[in-house]
């Protein structure tokens, strides 16, 4: 979709590599402020908080900072705390997250709470948010703390809203929309916005760069949210059908409950009531979502996402850093995993 | 114990009284700010929150900002916002431990786990630690966010420490003081420093006010942690013989252990351990801990803290501000409840 944008011809699937190749080297800084600052004389936080943050994520948020550096040409070095603090906010909510859920894996493993339990792993998550205040303040903005204490809070209250949308089947896709723009757009937009202010750049690229970040959010949850219940899908990030036991409205469920007949409607009320949680139930769900194409819709509304963070960067000269920028929002629309 | 400092003649206990008069007024701005910064476009968000913060806590944090702001007289109104600030980080470690500790009573009522589930629980906590650095934020001081910040993570670190602490009968006094400096004594420590730093005074004030406020915080959370096995006790804080049951290693029990028999601390470890944990047993122990004087004396240690607390704000001039915090640290250790 961005063959006119793009300055270099690209054979094969959009991937994050030309991303990961821009930030490797800062990447490194990145990692060794985590390693470094997740540290604590009570052992326990950094076993702790390296299950999570050793367990093989992609670090899209610190790496988005990094990009947005090298795309506003920052010559600095402040933005690697502050993206290792993006980073420890999103893992305190991944560890909270998972208590909330009674999530057992992720990537692949057991999660936290399973292995150490619900307590340590909320009082960990506690340590890594304030923890994360600690790195920015060091930084010593006040703008740039503005932003990101505001991105904590309206997370915070987005977990809140899918938590209180959960087993509700009524919920709208406005309402879908303004919860992952709590969870996950809130904080792709800060990581993306920060860079620009550390650079000291006009208003209007700061604007542009948090536009980018919360589109390019935006489009990765759908994805996510699509990848749940794509039968097609070999590999998953997380446990196939996770939301549907869960009950949570994300929206193949609310585009299938929208354009089905009555019977299939009594099917979603049940089971997003939690009445229907067999595997016999998840697979029938599945048949529902492919019927009406809901997955394609939600990866068509995510593609609609990532178009609009590929054009709020468009006027930010051409470049690895664009390329590669462009090419993430690209991927997060295309993957399968 | 402090006849020769206070400037007037007392009767009877000691009590909160001329803290919570000297503080009135300002109380009124603080509960404001409180009452309007705990909303959110999420219902649940304020329903919660406003569970606990209306439940009749003390809101002594808070209370030492506006005393500390009082002693020195500082003169603005910035102390407000941040007093509240204090006081959510304060109501959000509540809210964890009670999830943490599994507790179904706090302050004579149904703790908010009990009666939203512990995922709002969590989320909730999350969304006032959060909001509580917006509001440092907006103060706008460096140096403020630097101590709040940094007590927010000895907070979370010291909760951590306790947690691995519980049920290890071979906990130090040593190990257990680190453990309520965190959990306890950092807070009211930075709620008091706060104060001179908004009020611009020289550093050793604030030295002298972070001093009685951990000096205050140790003190109040010894008496506490005596309370729970004091068997003359009538009205609780909190549910009698709950540290008993979680296996907390608070002084009380670390004295009858260290000081028991061979057969005392037989008890000891596996009550300690979980497998006693009757009406009987608790029976017991508070019959060991009555033998070896162990509330007596961790009142005694109370009473070493609260009188440095006294002696560190010797210092300033008299008035009715050092007056009111001279006999708060005198009702940390004297009071029954």
């Amino acid at each position: 979709m961005s063959a006119t944008i793009h300055p270099l011809p690209r054979r094969g699937a959009p991937s994050l590599q030309p991303l990961m190749a821009l930030v490797a080297e800062g990447m490194n800084s990145v990692n060794a402020v985590i390693l470094d600052r997740m540290q604590s004389r009570i052992p326990l936080i950094p076993t702790l908080a390296g299950h999570l943050i050793a367990g093989g994520g992609k670090r899209m948020r610190p790496m988005l900072t990094l990009a947005g550096a090298a795309l506003v040409g920052y010559g600095g070095s402040r933005h690697y705390q502050l993206a290792a603090a993006v980073e420890f906010i999103h893992t305190a909510t991944l560890l909270h997250d998972d208590v909330v859920d009674g999530s057992d894996m992720r990537r692949g493993k057991q999660t936290a709470n399973i292995v150490y339990g619900n307590p340590a792993t909320v009082l960990v998550g506690d340590f890594l948010f304030s923890r994360s205040f600690e790195l920015m303040v060091e930084d010593g903005s006040i703008k740039v703390l503005r932003i990101l204490s505001n991105a904590a809070a309206v997370i915070t209250e987005g977990e809140v809203d899918q938590l209180v949308a959960q087993r509700q089947i009524e919920t709208s896709e406005e309402r879908y929309l303004s919860i992952i723009n709590g969870k996950t757009a809130a904080l792709f937009a800060a990581a993306c916005r920060v860079a620009a202010v550390v650079a000291e750049r006009p208003e209007a690229e700061e604007l542009a760069l948090d536009s980018y970040g919360r589109n390019l959010g935006i489009a990765f949850q759908l994805a996510d949210d699509a990848i749940d219940y794509d039968s097609d899908t070999a590999e998953m990030g997380k446990d196939a059908g996770d939301d549907f036991r869960e009950g949570k409205m994300t929206l193949p469920v609310i585009l299938a409950y929208a354009r089905g007949n009555e019977a299939e409607r009594s099917f979603w009320k049940e089971a997003i009531a939690g009445d229907r949680n067999s595997d016999a139930d998840l697979a029938h769900a599945i048949t529902l979502i492919r019927k009406h194409d809901a997955v394609h819709a939600t990866r068509e509304r995510a593609r609609h996402y990532a178009q609009r963070a590929i054009d709020a960067i468009a006027a930010f000269p051409g470049g690895d850093a664009k390329a590669a920028m462009i090419e993430a929002a690209e991927f997060a629309v295309a993957r399968r995993f």
